[in-house]
């Protein structure tokens, strides 16, 4: 580690960070995550969060499950917050790990707007987020310059557990060229159906990508018009990240993790065609 | 780095990694990308990767800039790829590193189908995107859940150096209630008078993060009727994000890095009021 770890801050007895653990292959934690894994008195990990990444937990680290999944509703998370004031009170060294970053659909401001309540003093330590990270280990970017110059990133869930109430999908569809929607399968119907209701095309591709960035991820590539469909045909298993636009097609250029298994990639995947801008 | 460095990928000779180094701070690097830079013969960096990354570099590592910085059109991005094939195809081991991720407003796709076009193999390792990392910083989160379940990232300029064409401003103003833009400095008066035509409120609460991350960190809040001229009088300097939404006030109560030089933090932020979601 030589000079980075002087530059690496400590995790101190009774602080806790929240910590984004990546998309799930340990290689995209952060050096700065990596060292509290090293030493935290207790990791208090989400269900998202790979056991790769909870291996690289020091020996005698107590890990603790705060697991919930799924669109449900969560009635837990006043005891998870409490549940790290507990630890922090009693003099541990506390690591909140959650999958990908805290910041991003990750409620990681509502558990430290909790400590500051409660005097725990905190570390917001960011991770790389599935929605660009675990894309990527599809061969999708979520910005092209021929495609897009915005991107839009959408929860398929809100606090009900429902499709996201209170946002103009009218002008979601409208405003970016690439979507791309977190925990999006339980709602993809109605998410695609909203979409489609609002002038995004059928034949617009769409990849699915299950477990992305692990060794059992899998992308099921797709329409909006038929992504509903083929995610249950294909028994699309969660989390799953969805990611509606042009840049889909990218993936036959750079599907990188395939061609580590012998894909041949194209050169050219837009075929020449002038990405869609919306406008 | 005990079992972790069993799992994470070798930087073979011939090969080139398009990898992101985060923000600025050097723990913000991913695990896989200091691996690489551990490994590289030659590092091909970006103006935004700080000096603190480039110093984890191997000893013998040659240190290539290939900046390139502000609005100005990029008539030398076919020069980079140039090299980047020319380097590989002199059998080094070439670690190609760019500020924040590669896939968001950087290009890394580009070089990529460049890299396939000539037949050489590589991978992409993801970083902490500085829309998301950076903002994480000021102690601000991108996403709230009393306050969006969307957020739209927009580069502030396009392929030509302006103001990006062809989006639809009027659906992005109204289509996610928090907007960051990347490299927003140059056309900010531009950028928030179209944000203002298009309905949103002059009032509505912006910050300008300057150098994020870094140890140079500069913060201004303002609101989105006065954030350009205050850009200018405070000297904001490149890089710098900019990000639109009430999740700016988080910020009184979530600026953990604030808090290590003595700032109380706010428990209540948002003071009691509900959050806007646009709609």
């Amino acid at each position: 580690m030589e000079n980075l770890s002087t530059s690496l801050a400590d995790l101190e007895s009774g602080w806790v960070w929240l910590a984004g653990a990546g998309p799930g292959d340990p290689g995209l934690l952060t050096m700065q995550a990596w060292h509290g894994l090293r030493q935290a008195d207790v990791v208090v990990y989400d269900a998202l969060v790979g056991e790769g990444v909870l291996a690289l937990a020091r020996t005698g680290c107590v890990l603790e499950s705060a697991g919930k999944r799924g669109g449900k509703p969560s009635p837990k998370q006043a005891d998870i917050s409490h549940r790290l004031i507990q630890l922090a009170r009693e003099g541990k060294r506390v690591l909140r790990l959650k999958g990908g970053d805290p910041f991003v659909f990750g409620r990681g401001g509502e558990e430290a707007l909790a400590l500051v309540r409660a005097g725990v003093p905190f570390r917001i330590v960011p991770g790389v987020s599935s929605g660009i990270g675990g894309l990527a280990y599809a061969g999708i970017p979520v910005t092209h310059r021929e495609v897009n110059s915005a991107v839009t990133f959408i929860t398929g869930h809100d606090m009900t557990g429902d499709v996201p109430g209170g946002l103009d999908w009218a002008a979601l569809a409208r405003g970016a060229p690439v979507i791309v929607i977190y925990m999006a399968l339980a709602h993809l119907p109605q998410i695609a159906a909203r979409l489609l209701s609002h002038g995004r095309a059928p034949a617009e591709p769409v990849a699915i990508v299950s477990k992305a960035s692990l060794p059992e991820q899998k992308v099921i590539e797709s329409t909006l018009a038929a992504c509903a469909s083929d995610a249950l045909a294909q028994a699309a298993e969660p989390p799953c990240l969805v990611v509606v636009g042009e840049v889909v097609r990218l993936r036959a250029g750079l599907d990188w993790l395939g061609a580590l298994s012998g894909r041949v990639l194209e050169p050219d995947p837009l075929g020449g065609r002038q990405g869609r801008e919306v406008g």
